[in-house]
């Protein structure tokens, strides 16, 4: 069931949050065995703040929704364990301010999601908890980081959850595990309670079924935080009424190079079919150059490594030997580089927003593929994609790099299946225009059902 | 004579363009060789522009006033040297946005002035090029690292000119010789064709007799500019008709940390009447607890020793011996910095900020003593300083580093002297916000005639 749905059986009494609640944790009893997609469940808690709500007054639009949280944000009196052995013991004091949000809008958080380690990934397989599993082929793996919220919305463990994208890791398993996801522009959600891996990149997103429950869950935890210095002030749409009115009109922008190369030509067909239903649908569709944002997959390493590295500073010192090999071996990447390099690729970055700007003149949305692949086998690291064969964390870089380096906002969608594998399309909207790329994708999902597949191993 | 003046004379057909430019480059013949402010004068060229616009119609506020430009921004054909060995045939082949829009706006430019090499210190002592000296006292330095452009206008040899200010290189000089100086926000003047320093914080800013001819010279200069990315595009107040009105009930918070310590307290007593006479002209004056802002100065160094370092990397390679012995210093420290320390300092800028933001609460402006003591001996590198014995170089920067790493824009102000030498005000805005400033500056000047004064080597 949807959150919207959800949602409206509990606010007209159809069912009590307690009950949504209770169902919430037996789907996760039931499926999560094969999935891993949960690190904790707190279901004593969860039923207790459930039986909380019932009979009050509703408390906003989540009320008594059940809703899962990627493991690197804070839920007061639960671990915050980011899938790492240096945080195994680490609770939570406070709730992270998204999190805050979504209960004041009346959610209840029944657990925390399996990650990569630290979230710096894009395959979800800790060396401390075990990978997380597609639900569409458990063989498979759900990509990263935010793999366990991934599948935990695809398998219906949740009807909603919370992820972080640094370089792709909301939209990622959004994309390969069937479901919608949305990386924000940056600074529009607080990252106060969120483990960093790199502050002028790190976006806090929801992933659910469909856009609308995406936007409702955006709704609620966009906004300014004085607490967090990489916020934005800017007030918030309320992107759930804005969905409405279609795409008629709308100047849709084509990343044509990202159709052609180090890419299935099958997942590239099978975009180019949704990018034909957007023009049915009334878009204006045509083809940008956009090769010169290949230069972001540089620049985002030159930055993301020293701010990562410097986040992890303390620990690097005493708890080395405690990461897993991959975290690890970047971590150190990140010690090396010197501040001019840091410098040089911040400049870059800055001048690339500006060429971006000139490609966005005249269209509201981007679009490309959101992966060039498929899942790939767990523990698989070259892939197979248009004719090359290529590190799988290569492969993804410029379909992801680009609009995490210029802090655009990001919707994943469902848009078909390869090998009874999902497809996911990327839509691409200005700074602090997620409205236009939730609408886009709520018409797509009004006229397809590629969004409502569910997966064999569905709870 | 002011700009002001001299434009309405200009424009009043009282005095011709060449007239004009035949007496400014009379002066400098007379005065520049005590005070070595320029290092080059363009006077064929300047006599033929002002010859081409005689008798037409006026092409802005600046028809026919010949100014002079820190020889570290372009003027299409006239040697770039930036007081370098490096550059010292560096013929620039196009104007800086800021020359081509002084010219646009009618001015002559007579001349390239002084600075410290590649404008990297506070006391424009070029080794390659000489010391520029202070017409108050030319055993005295004029401050840095637009010591020439300081010098050059209080001595009366043009009567505007241009500067740039990384952490303190327009409002020292123009503290240190009597003259009013702005350092507007960042990214407020665009640096395309500007010698950079360290391109988070280099700011282009105008050198004058008074805050009115130094909004004349902002107005022309300020506006975003596509080539240059750091360049903001917010539309650009009319300053000059902004200046009128006075400042009753104006809120200015006094830096009173500022006032303490290491400071001359005769320099710290003539900022203070100042403050009284801001207090009779209307304002409301509060102190404010601004200590936390003393952590600027570790972080300005942070980020600003590695971009300088970046921009200079292919001549630290080529050219190392060619620098001078304190620039090559800084250069080479910048190469140490490791980037998870600048990314560090990045963030600390971010949150302080913030802190500054919160400072800022209810009040309009923030006023400080621009510098802590009256100009120094030439090579005198230790200062007496309220007790204390330091470094000159250190010695400034409390008082320069907080506003030039939060962005925000500074008008240094005459506002008395000290051993027959000038002390001077500055006046902080908000971000974005030189135009209180300026009104403030003018206010100030229509009641006081500190600006007003002139120095023994005056031409």
């Amino acid at each position: 069931m949807t959150i919207t749905a959800l949602a409206r059986r509990i606010r007209d009494g159809e069912l009590s949050p307690r009950e949504a609640v209770v169902d919430a944790l037996a789907r996760i009893e039931r499926g999560d065995g094969a999935l891993n997609a949960f690190i904790s469940v707190r279901a004593d808690e969860a039923l207790a703040e459930a039986e909380a709500l019932a009979g009050r007054e509703v408390r906003g639009p989540l009320h008594g929704v059940p809703v899962a949280i990627k493991d690197v944000i804070d839920v007061a009196g639960a671990p915050t364990t980011a899938a790492s052995k240096i945080l195994v013991d680490n609770i939570a004091s406070a709730d992270a301010t998204v999190v805050a949000r979504l209960r004041a809008a009346g959610a209840v958080v029944v657990g925390k999601l399996n990650t990569h380690e630290f979230a710096w990934g894009a395959t979800t397989t800790s060396p401390h908890f075990g990978p997380a599993r597609n639900p569409w082929d458990t063989e498979r793996i759900c990509g990263g980081s935010s793999g366990g919220s991934g599948a935990a919305v695809a398998a219906g463990l949740v009807p909603g959850a919370l992820g972080t994208d640094t370089a792709g890791s909301v939209r990622i398993p959004a994309c390969l595990c069937g479901v919608t996801g949305v990386r924000p522009s940056l600074g529009r959600v607080p990252n106060r309670g969120v483990v960093p891996v790199s502050w002028t990149f790190d976006a806090v997103g929801p992933l659910a079924r469909t856009a609308e429950d995406c936007a409702i869950l955006l709704e609620v935890i966009a906004g300014g935080d004085p607490a967090d210095p990489t916020s934005v002030g800017a007030p918030v749409p309320r992107y759930t009424e804005l969905l409405a009115g279609g795409i008629g009109g709308l100047r849709v922008g084509v990343v044509s190079h990202l159709f052609e190369g180090a890419i299935d030509p099958r997942v590239a067909a099978t975009v180019e079919s949704a990018v034909s239903e957007l023009a049915a649908l009334g878009a204006t569709v045509e083809r940008v150059d956009a090769r010169v944002l290949r230069e972001t997959e540089v620049v985002q390493q030159l930055i993301m490594l020293p701010e990562a590295a410097a986040a992890h500073l303390p620990w690097l010192r005493t708890r080395l030997a405690d990461y897993g090999a991959d975290v690890r071996g970047r971590l150190l990447a990140g010690l090396l580089l010197p501040g001019t390099a840091v410098v040089t690729g911040q400049r870059a970055r800055r001048r690339l927003y500006g060429e971006a700007l000139q490609l966005l003149r005249g269209i509201d949305l981007l679009v490309a593929p959101e992966m060039p692949i498929v899942a790939p086998r767990i523990g698989e690291d070259l892939v197979e994609a248009g004719g090359s064969t290529l590190p799988y964390r290569l492969a993804l870089m410029p379909y992801n790099s680009p609009w995490s380096c210029l802090g655009l906002p990001v919707v994943s969608v469902p848009c078909g299946f390869v090998d009874g594998l999902p497809v996911g399309m990327a839509l691409i909207g200005r700074r602090l225009d997620e409205a236009t790329a939730l609408r886009t994708a709520h018409t797509f999902q009004q006229a397809t059902d590629w969004h409502g597949r569910s997966p064999p191993e569905a709870a």
